[in-house]
């Protein structure tokens, strides 16, 4: 059964992003420190096309999220570029020509695009009629595989809530930012109850995975 | 070494105590939720009197949280019964005649007392002249053995940011509360950098130990 699945990097005070982002500091000011973890994996560095990196209790569980990926879902704020109708020349995504995917990427936005293909098997499709249908298009393309949502925190929040998230994998980073941009503003146990499913311990890092108590 | 240590269960969202509390909920709405994991363990029923529990990967943590503490210093809040003096027939904290503390215990006031001696070897040790003062107090009674800070998220905020900490263990417990008390609320990675040493999966919980970066 192929299944929905979230994880994102979260500081020890619960922020997926530091204070003021920006396009130069997506991630906002000390967000970048949330993915010192991963940039770090060889496992990462070969799917971004570099070389080196290490191996550690991380590589599993990143190369589990990697593989058996068939479609991807991303909000627009992932994708970036900015708010608004797309433009004259717009915005073709953060990854450069060859984007990391290689699978389709279902971007949510309330403002319709042709589907963009890239290099390397990634092509991004444009969906404005919501999440219920970014997600089951999704699944049609991925094929039987698993989906993957890209983020961010707002379009992750309004899965939580409609109850449609197979698994969440919280990777806990043992830093405070002081503010930012919070995961779970907004939820209550109401919407989301979260069973815990599994531990690991990692260097600079704790992998939390939950299933949403419904599933 | 005679260590300062502070362990509290916290929701996913952050939240040390639900929306709300008052004196009938000093836990806030929902928050009561945060010690499920805690108040089902034999170790804790026999800490606090009563009979019957489980055991299972929490009990060695807790068995070593409530041994070798010889002290411990907690906030006015925590303590209860209300901000202001202390008047005339004054609170004498949530636990009854024979509170499980066994200790001296230093409460953090700005309204002078004189101590109150329970049964059970606790005496509450009212201190006004601020957090040092309490913890030197607390590790000269405690005869070399750690001492335990009680709480509340206020009180372990100050320390923290002082860099007084030795060791930190949160008990994230997986449910969202959506409002309340947050543990980390104007801390930032400036004063309390966070080292990962140690992660404990059990049921319903996750235990996750902490060294102050400057330790």
């Amino acid at each position: 059964m192929s299944r929905f699945r979230f994880q994102i990097s979260i500081s020890l005070d619960g922020f997926v992003a530091g204070p003021n982002p920006s396009v130069e500091n997506p991630l906002g000011e000390g967000g970048e420190r949330l993915h010192d973890w991963v940039v770090k994996l060889e496992v990462w560095r070969r799917s971004h096309g570099r070389e080196g990196g290490e191996t550690n209790a991380s590589s599993a569980l990143l190369e589990e999220a990697l593989d058996g990926i068939g479609a991807t879902v991303m909000g627009r704020n992932m994708f970036g570029g900015g708010p608004g109708p797309w433009g004259e020349d717009p915005w073709n995504g953060w990854w450069g020509d060859e984007p990391p995917f290689g699978t389709p990427v279902f971007v949510l936005t309330h403002h319709e695009r042709e589907p963009l293909e890239m290099q390397g098997g990634t092509t991004f499709i444009f969906v404005t009629e919501g999440i219920e249908s970014a997600l089951e298009r999704a699944r049609d393309a991925a094929g039987g595989r698993d989906v993957a949502l890209g983020g961010g925190a707002d379009v992750a929040r309004q899965y939580l809530a409609a109850g449609l998230l197979d698994e969440l994998q919280l990777n806990l980073v043992p830093i405070l930012l002081g503010g930012g941009t919070r995961l779970f503003d907004g939820l209550s146990q109401a919407e989301a109850g979260l069973e815990q499913v599994g531990v690991v311990e990692a260097p600079d890092v704790t992998h939390l995975r939950y299933r949403p108590a419904h599933r």
